[in-house]
């Protein structure tokens, strides 16, 4: 069987690199439209209900914009690499609320990356992923550790 | 300006309760539609391509069991609640890989209340959520804390 070949394996992420990843934004319709399915309070759902809440005007949901950052993760190197998936995340944190058409940035920065104990053909990745708005501002953080296969399995010693 | 009546406030949360939200299951259209929006990697997305991956066949994105899982917070107890959202996670634990039409349930888990030190009309509820399938296995796991109104202000001491 031919092995598919990658552009990213784990030797290509480096501790302190940093990645912009891409840009989005959500129009009011979108915000709508992820909340009625996914997450239907009133402030991600209705302007006018948006307006007696806590944040004063309708904001996506938090969910929203970590679906959006893992699509531009795949389009911009997720896709083209040895990815064996990732178990989670060590933490989350949405920091500022998003509003309609706010261009959103998201960035890659690699903390860590060090060899599995359990797999000589494996080796793992840690994170932060970090979405800015036009002003730079934080407005939510990811870190979490990913697994990717090596070009070159460890040797034993 | 008449102060909109909810069912559940910071009060009617208790450590160590579990309460059982709900339960909800994928299809292979659902999957692939989840994920070619917001995770279009091929595990997620095709059944022949899934075949080669380390799943062995088709799974769902990890994010799209967060957002239903969401939803049925909402549905149970959140959408009733004097909810003031939530700053993120602490933990997110994807444990086991979703394939269509398995049916899986989430629960809430109550692991702490306190008020909050800056707001006496507030106070915080940590949760642990976690979704099992039909054997029981846990497949997901979310650690979080949330904000919600008093009914009653912390009196100034």
């Amino acid at each position: 069987m031919k092995m598919k070949q990658f552009k990213y394996y784990w030797e290509d992420f480096n501790a302190g690199e940093r990645q912009q990843l891409g840009s989005f934004s959500l129009s009011k319709e979108e915000i709508i439209e992820f909340a009625a399915k996914y997450d239907p309070q009133p402030f991600h759902l209705d302007d006018e209900a948006a307006k007696d809440s806590l944040f004063g005007g309708l904001v996506a949901s938090g969910w929203h914009t970590c679906c959006m950052t893992m699509r531009l993760m795949v389009d911009s190197y997720l896709g083209e690499a040895a990815s064996l998936g990732a178990p989670g995340l060590d933490e989350l944190r949405w920091l500022r609320p998003v509003r309609p058409d706010t261009k959103l940035t998201a960035h890659r920065v690699c903390l860590e990356t060090r060899p599995s104990k359990s797999r000589a053909d494996v080796g793992l990745v840690k994170h932060r992923f970090e979405v800015v708005d036009e002003a730079g501002e934080l407005v939510m953080t990811m870190v979490g550790m990913g697994m990717f296969r090596r070009r070159q399995p460890a040797q034993a010693s």
